[in-house]
């Protein structure tokens, strides 16, 4: 079992400011992405939006984060917003917390994540229940999030 | 609750023949094809491929039924042998029996498909628990799936 | 200068018979395909009708040629019809004549293809300009018949 | 006969500045594109970048052009440089000079664009051969081009 650590973001569009902890007894789908990353604009944020919609009918939180860990000041709040905007991107997205003496953000640092697209599934007692560098099917993530939702409830 | 008629197969490919009856207890995808319909081999039967790969390790039971309502004389068995050898098919597929006095053969009258592709999942109790005709996504199928899977045994 | 070999069918859908000595003068696409060849159906013949279809104002002839060397008795011209029915097809298509004693039909012979699906461009004096086996880009495909229509008429 | 106007760029990638009165006598690919517009990134742009590598043995030049004509904070130069790494683009892409007093910049409203992605084709002789908004298809475009290097110098 691993717990997952807390996010933390700076900023957040599409969304009030959200915690884990909060959602304690939810599912969680966190997206980490970069808008300047070629494999996260073609696969894995519109795969995240397709699960934003097709689970919209359950207790699923979607949560992308714009874990900016390369050309810092090509990837700003400003450019992000526009990015959201015309991607027509609609679910919470928040801004990883810029680290302390490295480029890699604070919540990137704290699962460890090797890169973006990654997409991780925080089960409803806080544990993690899959964590996925790279590109994952659309088939294998919408089973892998029924099963969690079909999971008996603590 | 509609249970899942069975299914009439005069000749089967990649496995000795199956019937839903033996099958009670244990999930089937059943998938409607013709080898000449141009959205099932460019999306339908791909898909059923993926989902018999990404399932293997459960007991899901992935069918192939070709139900052939059109085109008799182009798709019989001789040619279905061929495109299940070109196009990699593994999962087992049954040949739907030929209706009497209708070109529409017998599972697929049984079931009352629209055309195809159709893809249904029968749950563990022999009830329909989903019928798609048309083009599923992926993401949606495999949480179709995986949710029978992870829902409790009788 | 490789002159192309007239070519030998035993059938034609979509058109009258054609000769390649009554086009002389007339730039020529020969696709060699198989029905039942995954990579001909999923991209070189929609790829040669988008050809047919962007120079139909021009005065090249696109010619389908169905080169079965393999699975005979599973392509047969009664499937080959139904197969050109389903997938809108509707440039000319010969059946390219059976060979004598080798499963090799007697044009694939004669150009020395290595399989399907084979693109061949020939030149309004007769002679071969382009002989491509595989996937060949649109891209590619569009410029080597635009610079031959180019070309000065003899 | 359209005369195709210069182009003002306030900075180039990939290049040394050019201009079209330089480039007379050689067919020129002009690709108008917006980092941030979703038909541009999945489309158009590395559409342009396929012309650039099948066409590199001919005389064509292939200019792209950052006309941000919207979200002008969002796609600066620096984000704009980071985006020509991620996405390996390695035409020549100057920026389109701002408008004065306008949010369009000064060679997309030249040559009236309607907006991004834009590719114009403009000929040996100077003239404007082909001007497509939104998006073509690469066997035209290959096409178009191939007509163009082979069309007799003057």
């Amino acid at each position: 079992m691993t717990p997952a650590p807390e996010i933390a973001a700076s900023r957040w569009f599409n969304s009030e400011p959200l915690t884990l902890a909060a959602l304690r007894g939810r599912p969680v789908l966190l997206h980490a992405f970069q808008m300047l990353c070629p494999g996260c604009v073609s696969h894995g944020t519109p795969q995240t939006q397709r699960a934003f919609e097709l689970f919209k009918h359950s207790d699923l939180q979607v949560i992308g984060l714009h874990t900016v860990f390369e050309h810092h000041a090509a990837m700003t709040p400003v450019s992000l917003e526009a990015f959201i905007h015309e991607y027509r991107l609609t679910f919470p997205i928040g801004v990883d917390e810029a680290g302390d003496g490295t480029p890699i953000p604070v919540t990137m640092q704290r699962y460890g994540m090797q890169g973006t697209p990654t997409s991780i599934l925080i089960g409803r007692d806080g544990n993690i229940v899959h964590h996925g560098f790279g590109q994952q099917s659309d088939m294998a993530l919408g089973a892998i999030i029924a099963a969690e939702l079909a999971a008996p409830h603590a």
